[in-house]
Parts: structure tokens; C-alpha cells; sequence
């Protein structure tokens, strides 16, 4: 059966102040449509027929599972004991898939993305579950694939990963291509290159796997990792106290790296859905304003806003609130609960500058 | 005996978001030392021996006597069942005052300004009561005086009435200067002159004078409001209730005209203290920075505010807030209670724009 997995243990301050250490960006709605988690459980829903598993942080569980009854699904929330990057966190999915379903396909879809054309995603989804499902014949031998979704690049984006195209991976499933290699975050000359090459896309993180191959290059790349996770698989069989106290045991011994880093760019038989699906990670107030229609003037604004003789800028506030804007353009001014950022629009990555001061002005309380 | 007059019935809006319909400028604590009311009620309480009357409106009557009680001063609250401007106000003073004490001496004192050398300004208003109660001889016969207190200007102001300085008043008491003449807000070339001139004195609204004078004034230059005043006046004598039911009606009837325009500006025997005392009306967000002390990056900030690379802000928060402010220089950032105001420092004035446009956008509440 294919089930879902959504990592949901991210702590991201890029938002702040409407992001907080405990309610990360996947629990804002920031287009007025809900959550970001909520979106991204409604996808995987709609696209699997076995399980919706969450892993998230144990203080989050309870957010996830209010987020998930607010979009009407049904999931299963694996909480990490202790945060230990993607790979434990992918890994603690992929052996409990494994023990209920020794033939499940994954999915592994983020938690905190928007994404702009949600027919063209679940086409693209449909596609990458046939291709890991399918897999390539080899010599007559039939070999496992991992199928990442790679997204059309929009802007020579400097903070993402890119995969190389190689050729069509002739799978008989339309559209899907050979990855050549994983690229790390480019510079600003090789990103434009890219762009205009068009022969790179966004890694986005969402990759399509069988449980079984995914779980053999966790052993084969990451021993240690695997050895505490098999650890933990061995427990499955047991009473629930059981398996929460190897869990909490044999987690925290678990190296902290990154799925990526740990596997994908490792493994062979990659291959990627080109998708077109006006994706966006919201990495920054700058980009959120993207996602929202701009007025007359270019503001884009959230909540109650007045502006005089003012353009270009991006206004947030609670409901109940409200911002005037006189004679100021192209800042981002945000309120959320207790704490109010301004940031001129071209400097919004500069949020971790206000980040940092608050914690070196013993103000952790609003982060 | 000395008595003090204090009108705080107005309903500024320079000071938005802090400054509301319901809680204006004079109720705010500013500069951390209690509220503009506070400070002005000390201040007269101080300078009298008799009573310290405030004229305000019905419904901020309470507020009044939260902060009179937070000041430690008695005061005798008049609640003007309609606004009709400051002759009326002061008329009213006026007719309670002679009231109770036929020989009364008014100074009136406004409730909404800063003073930054309160031991100056003792002084200034301790000479001005002296010269109202000494009067000029005039041909042997003694003649009552108007006597102002004239503020050294600082910069060339066009926001103010100025007062040309005449001869020395000769009175007994120092400094006592004859008033030329009032003149009305100038264009900035002619504040620029008064300003290198040194002969011409901001008017800040306050003045001494024998309340038997004032009426006078009253009757001679606004016989209609004179007359109304004399209805409540007649009443005075009966119970509560009648009080009461005349001054609601008779007040009611009252041209609205100011006090400056209605009598100062026409009266003869004026004269003034010059004083120079830090005083300030604090009547834009720019004003009240030049009242609090910067960093070294200028950003004058009350409240909990972290600065990354950001100059020349203005910044105040609410308790149990905080304003992150990166990379923007020479703003204005206030929250207060459910509003937020972002301008340029230069501009601060234009906040009268945002009320306009939340008026017009029906978010009244927020004024």
C-alpha cells in the first residue's frame, strides 16, 4: 500500500515573530487557507491508501493532532523522543510502516510548503508513487527506484539543493527522468546558470521509496543509524510500554544527519517528476508576500492594514488588530501575538539578526 | 487665594495608537514618570493655596480622578455636559471659582504638556501669579493684569501662537515682560526670523489672572457665552440637581470659540514671564523623542525593543511586548493596545492621515 510520512519536527525562526520555537511555520496559516501542516496532510491523504504518518517533536504532538482533525484526516503520529535530524526521523517511519505493511511504499512529503497548483502536485505524486512502485528492469533483473519530485526553478535561488537531469528513465510512466546527481546549494552565478540551462530543478525534499529499499540503504549507508533502529523494530512485537522505552533508549543514541546528506545523495537509481506546481517553502516574509495578491500600491497585507502613501510593503497582523502604514515602502512589518518585526523587504532573511538579539537580551520568552 | 485651572477635555490624535477618542494624550505616561495629567495636577497642586479645578468632559470624569489620585492631589472635577471649546470651559471655571471665593486668582495650567525643568517653571508661574495678583498702576488707579507665561521657542515652530515682547512691565516682580502683541501660527520664514530674533516667545496657553478680570473679559468680549455662564452662575446657590439641569442646558447654548481667539488675543494689560523650562506640547511621536534619551545609534525606545543595524528609530511597546526592529532607520514604531503606527520619523506628523483612512476603512473602534 502507499503511505505518507510527513516530517513535522522543524523549529524555523525565519518566520518569526509568527513563528515560535513551539509553533513552528508548518502550524501558521499564512494564505488564509489554513495550516501549512493542514494543506500538506490533506495532499497526502488524498494520495495514499494506507496510513498519514507524522513525526514530530513529543511537546508538538498535540498541535499535529489538533491540526490534523481541523483538516479531517486521519494520521499517525510517531513522536521523537529526542530530535535527531531527518534520517532518524524518516528511519523510525520506515520501521513501523515495515511492521504493519512489509510492502509499503513511502512518500515522504514536508510539512511547511505551500503549493500553488494542487492538481498538477497530485499528478505529480500519482506519478512518483508508480515510478518507486514500478522501479526499472536492470539486465531482467527488477530494480527498487527512489523517485524525488523535482520543481521547476522560478528564481536563481541560492538556499536550495538542485538535481541535475539525466536522461528519461523509460519506466512507462510519463514525464519521469533520470537524476544525473544532487547538487549542493549553489552560488548566485551557478544558480543563474541553472536557471537558464533548465536543466536543474529544486530539490524539495519529497522523495517515493519502498519501505524495504529505503530501510537497506539505511543499513548499508548509516550502520549506526540502522542498528538502533532495528533495535527499536525488534520491540514492535511487544506491549506499548515496551517499544516507548526502547524507542526513548536506543533514539537518542541515533547519529543526528540528515536524510539527504545520509542517503539520497548516496543512493543509485534516483530518478525525479518534474513538477511545475507553483511550490514555495515560505523561507521568508519575502516570499510569503509572493504567495499573496499585492494591492494597487504593492502591499500585501493580512489582517486589518491601512495604508496612506504607502507601497510595497507586507503587513501581518492578528485578527483584532490592526497596522497603519504612513509614507513607508517595501518593509515588512509583522504583529504576531506579543511581538512586532520591521524589516525592510530586501533584508526579511535578516530575522534571525532579531532572533539572535533576543536571545543575547535574555528575551527567549517571545521566540 | 491662588486656585488652578486645568482643562483636559481634549481628544488628540497626534499620538495614535497611544493617544485614543477615549484616553488622550494627557492620560498617558510618556516618559515613564506618570502621566502629562499627573505631572500638570502636581505641578498646579504645588503652586496654589487654593483649589485645582479640571474641566473635562462627562465621560473621562473617572479617569480624571484615577489619575488625580495616582498624583496625590485633590482636585475639584467640573464635567462640561457638551465640548464648546475653552472660553466656555474656562467660563465655567470662572463662575464656580468667584463662587466660592470672590477674590479668586485663576492660573491656568494645560494638562497635556512636558515640562523638563519643573523648578523653572515653579518659578515662572509663582512670578506670573504675583503679577496678576499685583496689577500695573496705571495713572495712579491699580489695574488688573493678564499676565502669560512666555516659552523660549527652540527651533521655528509653525505649530504654535508666538508672543512679541514688549517693554519691561515694571512691575516688582523679575523678568515681567509687556506682551506686544499675539500672533497667530507663522509661515516658517517668519519662525525662522522670531527664532533669530529673540523677541518673540512661544504661547503655550497658560495664564494668571483675578477671576472677577477674567469674567470681565468675558462679558465685555463674548457677552452670549457671558450670558449663559451668568445662568449657571445664579444657580449656583441652589441644590445639586438645579445646578446641575442649568449648566446642561445653559452650557448647551454656548458659542464653541477659544479662549486665545475669544478674549486673550482682544484683552488689554497683558503680560508675560519668559521662561525657559524643557517645555514641549509633545504633540507629534517626533516631539516626544527629543524628549527621551537615544543610544548610540539614536533609536529612542520605551519598552521592551531590540535593534540589529537599525539607526534614528523611534520605538514604543506596551509591557509584556517587544518590537524587533533590522535594518530600518529614522521610523516611528508604536504599538498600543490593538493598533500599531509605522511612519518615518520626518513624517510623524502625517499620522492624523492613518486616522482618517481608519475612518474612512469603518475601523473607528481602533480611534
Amino acid at each position: 500500500m502507499r503511505h505518507a510520512v510527513i516530517l513535522a519536527g522543524g523549529s524555523g525562526t525565519r518566520l518569526w515573530p509568527a513563528s515560535r520555537r513551539r509553533r513552528p511555520k508548518q502550524f501558521l496559516d499564512l494564505t488564509g487557507d489554513g495550516s501549512l501542516l493542514a494543506a500538506a496532510l490533506r495532499r497526502a491523504a488524498g494520495a495514499v491508501d494506507g496510513t498519514v504518518v507524522v513525526v514530530t517533536a513529543a511537546d508538538q504532538a498535540p498541535l499535529v493532532a489538533e491540526h490534523a482533525a481541523a483538516a479531517g484526516v486521519t494520521v499517525d503520529v510517531l513522536a521523537e523522543p529526542v530530535a535527531r535530524n531527518t534520517a532518524a526521523a524518516m528511519g523510525l517511519a520506515v520501521v513501523h510502516l515495515l511492521h504493519r505493511d512489509p510492502d509499503a511504499v513511502l512518500g515522504a512529503l514536508p510539512a511547511d510548503q505551500h503549493v500553488g497548483d494542487e492538481a498538477a502536485m497530485a499528478r505529480a505524486i500519482e506519478r512518483a508513487f508508480a515510478a518507486a512502485e514500478r522501479g526499472a528492469m536492470v539486465n531482467g533483473v527488477r530494480r527498487d527506484l527512489i523517485c524525488t519530485i523535482g520543481l521547476t526553478p522560478t528564481r536563481p535561488d541560492t538556499g536550495f539543493g538542485y538535481l541535475e537531469l539525466g536522461a528519461d528513465a523509460d519506466l512507462g510512466v510519463p514525464g519521469v527522468r533520470d537524476v544525473a546527481r544532487f547538487v549542493e546549494k549553489p552560488d548566485l552565478a551557478t544558480a543563474e546558470a541553472y536557471l537558464a540551462g533548465g536543466r536543474h530543478l529544486w530539490n524539495g525534499g519529497m522523495f517515493f521509496v519502498r519501505a524495504r529499499r529505503l530501510a537497506d540503504e539505511l543499513a548499508r549507508q548509516l550502520p549506526a543509524t540502522w542498528a538502533g533502529l532495528d533495535r527499536i523494530a525488534a520491540a514492535l512485537d511487544g506491549d506499548a510500554a515496551a517499544v516507548a522505552t526502547t524507542t526513548a533508549e536506543a533514539y537518542a543514541a541515533l547519529p543526528s544527519i540528515s536524510i539527504d546528506h545520509g542517503v539520497m545523495e548516496g543512493a543509485a537509481g534516483v530518478v525525479t517528476v518534474p513538477a511545475d506546481v507553483g511550490w514555495s517553502d515560505v523561507g521568508s516574509w519575502a516570499a510569503l508576500a509572493e504567495l499573496r495578491g499585492a494591492d494597487a500600491a504593492g502591499n500585501v497585507t493580512a489582517g486589518q492594514v491601512v495604508t496612506c502613501d504607502a507601497s510595497g510593503n507586507l503587513a501581518v497582523t492578528d485578527p483584532d488588530r490592526v497596522i497603519a502604514l504612513v509614507g513607508v515602502h517595501d518593509l515588512v512589518v509583522v504583529q504576531a501575538g506579543d511581538a512586532i518585526l520591521v524589516v525592510p523587504r530586501d533584508r526579511a532573511q535578516d530575522v534571525r539578526l532579531a532572533v539572535e538579539a533576543l536571545g543575547r537580551a535574555g528575551l527567549d520568552r517571545y521566540l
